[in-house]
């Protein structure tokens, strides 16, 4: 964890929370080396990797021989480097465990209801030569609309930013979870003015990396349109 | 954050990661109130609870005005007092890492898997009068299955504890996991040694605040047994 360490990391960054740590390392610089890991060709799933990591995952994280999962883990493990603002991931008691809740509930809520509606605007049609199943869709984008009206009323009604006056962790895997859905060309924030001005503003905060991370992302939906 | 400091916390014991939180601050002897919601007489969804907390969940956290809710979030605040054992959560930050990796895990496995099974033996049953769904419940046991065997393989392949040598507030949060379906009389590790070993370790760790915090679950449990 000394300043200036490189790190390396699989990612696919087709993945939100792959998305998450790759604009970390990129906006604050750590020295990293990117191993892409393609989900769609079962890179996951080949035995190097298994060993790597048996639950055949992305992100994987490799500091020195220290191998780690779970993004949220990732990104606090990387945030607490000696050469990172410590605005990431605050060391203050009371707002580190703001951005722990927060992330804590991510786990039940935009993460899954956001990837729902992708899973079935996009993946599933694309593996089964299937129309999508409207019923289902409806039902996901009722769940994922109770998330946010959580995130606007609870999270940011008091504050620019999802824990408090300045970007953490917890903005960087809500924003790419929020931004999945625009793979199928549905804009999920399109009608929320309120998370769409701290869209904008997570986006001011980490540069150009916003779009790096997303730049596949942007190229399935860009596909996409050229078809229909 | 002070040593000695009172705080307040709203628990209802039949939620499983109140008893987390009951635990530790049971058995660290963190000095506290605690103020019980009954779940099942919706005391959590009155107005000046929906005040403390607008998610109408518990548990909640009150420090002398600080108020957070999410379990992981509490229990990580709680484990950073001067006043508690370090090895709770560690402040090395591998250490740490590994803490968070599994907590960060444990949200979309270990606690919907536990939790689904005890709500089709239990809940559902005691609500609606009808009978146990006994697809939907060997479904929700080959899920439980599977991550009881992450648990064996991944977590606990070299080491006692799920994060490490010592316990944590990791092994906590999964333990009143693990115990919630025995409330329907259902022990989820009767076939598994290595897991069993762990739960007896966790519970050497943390002594008679163990079964304090279980009480109200033996108690459902017993009750049920009488009825049959």
């Amino acid at each position: 964890m000394a300043p200036g360490r490189q790190v390396e990391v699989y990612l696919d960054l087709m993945s939100q929370p792959c998305r998450a740590v790759h604009i970390l390392l990129d906006c604050t610089r750590i020295p990293h080396k990117v191993r892409y890991v393609a989900l769609r060709r079962g890179e996951n799933r080949t035995p190097d990797f298994a060993k790597l990591n048996p639950m055949q995952k992305v992100p994987v994280l490799v500091d020195h021989g220290f191998i780690l999962t779970e993004s949220d883990a990732i990104l606090k493990y990387l945030a607490s480097r000696a050469d990172v603002p410590q605005h990431w991931y605050p060391r203050q008691p009371e707002r580190r465990a703001r951005v722990d809740e927060y992330t804590a509930w991510h786990h039940s809520n935009t993460r899954p209801h956001a990837a729902k509606v992708f899973m079935l605007e996009v993946l599933l049609p694309a593996r089964s030569g299937s129309q999508v199943d409207e019923e289902r869709l409806i039902r996901a984008l009722s769940q994922l609309d109770d998330t946010l009206d959580k995130l606007e009323t609870m999270f940011l009604r008091r504050q620019p930013f999802l824990c408090g006056d300045d970007v953490t962790v917890a903005d960087l895997l809500a924003v790419c979870e929020l931004m999945q859905p625009l793979g199928g060309g549905r804009d999920v924030l399109q009608a929320r003015p309120q998370l769409r001005r701290w869209r904008s503003k997570v986006q001011a905060a980490v540069g150009d990396a916003f779009d790096r991370a997303h730049a596949v992302l942007y190229d399935v939906r860009d596909r996409r349109k050229a078809k229909l």
